[in-house]
């Protein structure tokens, strides 16, 4: 179980947000005692958790609400206001703000929608209300939000109707969330499930606090152990990135779900490496790269972050599961399968012991505990789970719950194990609320369950990224010896598409090289150049205007002598007339052919969020089909490229599957470092370059095609 | 809605298993009064479910067991006996079944484990007692069972601690599971959403009664509407194969979940065919065309039968969303995309109706039907709702509830327009226990709902694959004209490996062609071959011990003369005997080389369980690596094979991606049904054929590669 260090408890300044989450004094503008209206649920809220702090209700009208001294202005309050919750028509809020700043409130929480996210005209009022704030240095949450809870603080300061019910869960997870319907399914997941939050905050439209803000607090506050974030853009990807490696390096586990994943896809990609390495595809090699656990479904964020909260990061990487029935052991070992996940071979030690309960037979993992003698039942469960926990090779123990006699004992008996032992268990309910006792001793115990196969497989594949990600602390990466700076690197290139040529130019100052040859401005030069280049050649149209020289027959391969050069010139050359009418047709790169080998693609481009990312993947005409790429962020050192490669499903080829010749991996790892230093080095001037394919052979690696974009020095499309 | 056809309501002769399942008498042998036995809590369990036949506890001292009186023995008991659960144990359990025998007991229920599931001699036990059933043609459900319940009869016939509490759920489905405890957790599952069983029957060794034989009797039943089925093993996989056919015939959906999936990847396979063609990717395509809908996960088996049953198949295969959360509909669009399920298109009609509520930059669908003022909440919900379902192209309907002002009657609405339009619509909620109330208002409407996105998505899909079946009845498959019979496609080839040039003569008897070419003896034969097959050729080894011929350069490709050849020859003589000392070698296959093209993968084997299928996918070296492969069960007719072809993802390259010339599908499709012939007419004598590549070009197909092994004529090792 990994111990969280605590920070000094004799911390002096408290984080700036410490006040609006542990206010001493909350006003409520727009309360009333009506539970239908905005203001109404949220001054209830307030009162009915036990804010201990003073309640400030505004209403023009009312002279108490809910038993509170009401105030028609929050001016007229006495003594000062930490933080204000607005819930007032959009019209009305500007003079509310300004009355918030004069008075000296410390953060509004702007609930009211139709700002920024509804066009230029919201997003021109919304910049009006940071104007406000900002004159006043006071803070500002929302618009368009839910508000917050801060359970240890007994402050529920929110109007969402996730909060009619008691008690606020109260635990080690701090939330931050664009959406606040959101941010209220998942406090009620949390009641369900056991798990509880130092905050949640609900952040609409990050006027003026974002979710970095928050995160940062979270990092700072030293009863949150996990943080999860619900986002739908990020203001600033630097800084997140940053604070992800912040919450890495105080081993806070950050779980973020990030919607808009599905328009990654439809962007009309115009190279191989903008397709791949589209703008999801960014974001997840960013956040791995981080140490960020992601998750596709938002109430996973609660499973996942109460696990870590209860065991940390597992100690090994495999996973035993064991269950009390055996058609649920069948289905386990199948769905763990399919998910990936690696199962554990129990040691000799956990073999000897569990031979001693069970037929020898009976299959160790998953392991059926069931079926023996009524005497035996509890006692088989306790040692099942302790002889599993105590094997090193198991980093996870996931517990199938199916009916079955004695069941409340045995689950009492497993989340006790497994608290007390602080193996990291994953215990899963299949049946429905047949079993709810059972589910209630865990709640009570504080250790987490869940109750589909689907969620025991996120939190356990969360679980081993997060022991990933604190292994994987990478060294800076260093630049290759001697590698060009920009100036050098870019010599003479023009902006826009460049050549094949001066792509392989590009590439050669980088260190990459490509098949003996050059650029032909005639037959009898190209055949001259065959010959000393060496037969047999590939010919290759060279055409600015060009995009698909293959399509557009501008490609002859295998020539085997000057006559069948001769041929091709002629032949690419009126196909080419045909295909572009009017087009420069420059030559005819002539070039040794290469063979053997496996066909990759390396590419580069400037994302507009994370700046210069690589992609490596399979080459060749299905590149874009398959999809078998792995995306990075730039640099890369030649280690971390060589792990790149070895997660394609194409690498078993290239270390010598069947029987053939591995490639030369170091050398291919190295050409994609350059690549990376390339994109590193050149920033936004290179918007995007292919190489494919790159040839990887076992005498080192060649590429035989390559294209690229460049942009203008100085060119300004990088800022969003 | 789809209206099933009711029997009718003079039918004469009930189904044999109907006096099991609605039984005027039972017997509990083994009966106590102790719930902690078996025994105990079966005869429990029927006298608290009301069970309203004759209850006849056995046991040898009680003269009463829960008020009823109770017999020493089954015999002494008056009347007949209809079913007879027996929880005793082993040693007791032959006389026990003689007894029920002599006494004209009807059907036996075998609680008992320890019989086939442990070993040849637990086999052997279990044909003793299935041998003294038939002497008295008494039927036999177990070994290693947990009963079942019928809910109509209000028996519940079960040792289950599942049926503890009441009251039973009945409904439409029924259930059969080879594993008793999941039977009981998909019983509680029931139980929370409403969804209920004509009966759920836990089969155990299927001994006797196995799973066929009740699905026989749930496509009888006319309270029967879907059938659910768990399963490990297939006694009959043609029988299973018949039955589901006439479930569709039926249209009562057959929803499986089989366990064993993740071993089928485990077996070492020595071509790409049995690779790709593993024995779970044939159960996959049998039961894709038989019409059967696969499930991953036991308890989804309850969320989508119990969707289909109150909303039949969708009329379309377009999915539309809405929700009254933002971040709800972000996510919910996200993982439809991811999901690969097709959003539907709102049309003009939809459009215009929708904005006349919500604001014109709005996106449809998924569309948030919140942030409305809160007199228009309602009816908001409602038009969108009725807009959207009234839209052809929407074939199912997701709500994804969120917290939201006035939730429990938005939830009433939506619940009552699903049930009254008909239009499938799946509810999901995402907050937790907080919103038990609306899930209680739908189990009151009967109205399906799910609590986890990852069921919604799997009920939408086995919508529409139940959709797909009901589309899917396709006419008999017709014999390629001319087709050689078995005999004549053989011809000579001996039993064992074949060798490239006898496996293309076997294909060319198919009709599938191979280049031009033929065996050369030796190199001045092989040169002359050459240049009657035209040059450039291609020079390969053939030699019956030699498995991969590139591995030991048996192998050379593009050789340009005369001299070539010569050169090739030396150099694959030498390699193969480097690489086989001893070995024959026949010659070389001297072939014209073919370029352009795709390079494809067709392949047959004899499956064990289903017979004849055949592969059809990518070819050249990644095939098994990016595993792009169709399974299907042979023959299949060209139009099939066209649609196999079409799914594959390397299609679009086929069909001309980015410019390329489309190959000729006709002619893959007419090879493609070959192949499958050739497999449907040797059966088991072809153990197995991979056609790697053929190559699929514009001008037809050619098999560049193929082998093949045959077995001898009458092998029996189709026989498991």
């Amino acid at each position: 179980m990994d111990a969280v260090p605590l920070p000094p408890c004799n911390m002096v300044a408290p984080h700036p947000l410490h006040r609006i989450l542990h206010p001493g004094s909350v006003a409520i503008l727009g309360a009333s005692e009506d539970p239908g209206k905005f203001g109404g649920r949220a001054l209830r809220h307030v009162v009915q958790h036990g804010f201990a702090g003073r309640i400030v209700p505004v209403s023009p009208s009312a002279p108490t609400l809910l038993g509170h001294p009401a105030y028609a202005r929050v001016g007229d309050a006495p003594g000062p206001i930490d933080v204000a919750l607005l819930a007032l028509p959009a019209p009305a809020l500007p003079a509310a703000l300004e009355d918030c700043g004069r008075a000296g409130v410390g953060a509004a929480v702007v609930l009211t929608a139709d700002f920024a996210e509804t066009g230029p005209a919201g997003a021109a009022r919304q910049a009006e209300l940071v104007a406000i704030a900002r004159r006043h240095a006071m803070r500002l949450i929302g618009p368009n939000c839910l508000g917050f809870i801060a359970p240890a603080a007994r402050l529920a300061l929110t109007s969402s109707v996730a909060l009619a019910r008691g008690p606020m869960p109260e635990g080690a997870i701090g939330l931050v969330s664009q959406s606040g319907s959101l941010m209220a399914s998942l406090i009620s997941h949390a009641q369900d499930m056991g798990a509880g939050f130092t905050a949640a905050v609900s952040i609409g439209n990050q006027a003026d606090l974002e979710a970095c803000d928050f995160i940062e607090y979270f990092i700072a506050d030293p009863a949150t152990r996990a943080v999860c974030a619900y986002l739908e853009g990020l203001r600033d990807p630097q800084r997140f990135l940053a604070v992800a490696r912040r919450c890495r390096e105080a081993r806070k586990p950050l779980l973020v779900v990030k919607a808009g994943t599905s328009e990654a896809g439809a962007a009309i990609a115009q190279s191989h490496t903008a397709s791949l390495a589209g703008s999801h595809a960014v974001w997840e090699a960013a956040c791995r790269e981080h140490g960020v656990i992601l998750l596709d479904d938002p109430e996973s964020l609660i499973h996942c972050a109460h696990f870590l909260v209860a065991f940390g990061a597992p100690a090994a990487d495999g996973v035993a599961a064991l269950s009390p029935s055996g058609g649920t052991i069948a289905i386990t070992a199948d769905r763990i399968a399919a998910a990936g996940l690696p199962l554990a071979a129990p040691g000799p030690a956990t073999r000897d012991r569990l031979a001693t309960l069970f037929p020898a037979h009976r299959p160790l993992n998953p392991l059926d505990v069931g079926g023996l003698p009524r005497e035996q039942g509890i006692n088989g469960a306790r040692v099942a789970f302790e002889a599993l926990a105590a094997d090193p090779a198991v980093g996870i123990l996931l517990v199938v719950i199916a009916t079955t006699p004695q069941l409340e004992a045995k689950v009492r008996l497993w989340g006790e194990a497994a608290l007390a032992t602080g193996k990291p268990t994953a215990i899963l309910f299949t049946p429905g609320r047949l079993v709810d006792g059972a589910r209630a001793q865990l709640r009570e115990l504080g250790c987490p369950f869940t109750d589909r196969m689907d969620d025991a497989l996120r939190v356990m594949r969360a679980a081993l990224d997060w022991r990933r990600a604190l292994a994987a602390a990478r060294p800076a990466t260093t630049v290759p010896t001697a590698f060009p700076d920009a100036a050098s690197l870019v010599g003479e290139l023009a902006p826009g598409r460049v050549t094949e040529p001066a792509a392989k130019a590009l590439l050669a100052r980088a260190g990459i090289r490509a098949p003996s040859g050059r650029l032909a401005r005639n037959a009898d030069d190209a055949a001259r150049a065959a010959s000393e280049a060496g037969f047999p050649v590939a010919l290759k149209a060279v055409c600015r205007e060009l995009v698909h020289k293959s399509d557009a027959g501008g490609v002859a391969l295998g020539l085997a002598d000057a006559a069948a050069v001769h041929d091709a010139w002629e032949k690419i050359a009126s196909s080419v007339r045909a295909a572009l009418p009017g087009a420069a047709l420059d030559g005819c790169l002539v070039e040794r052919m290469a063979d053997g080998g496996v066909e990759m693609i390396v590419g580069a481009r400037h994302d507009p969020q994370f700046g210069p990312v690589i992609v490596v993947g399979a080459g060749g005409i299905l590149v874009e089909l398959l999809r078998d790429a792995q995306t990075a962020l730039a640099p890369v050192s030649p280690e971390r490229a060589r792990e790149l490669v070895a997660e394609l499903a194409v690498f078993p080829v290239l270390a010598g599957a069947r029987g053939r010749p591995a490639a030369d991996l170091t050398a291919l790892a190295d050409a994609i470092a350059r690549v990376s230093w390339l994109a590193a080095r050149l920033g936004p001037r290179l918007v995007e370059l292919d190489i494919n394919p790159l040839l990887a052979t076992p005498a080192g690696v060649v590429a035989l095609d390559a294209r690229a974009t460049l942009a203008p020095p100085h060119d300004t499309r990088e800022q969003p």
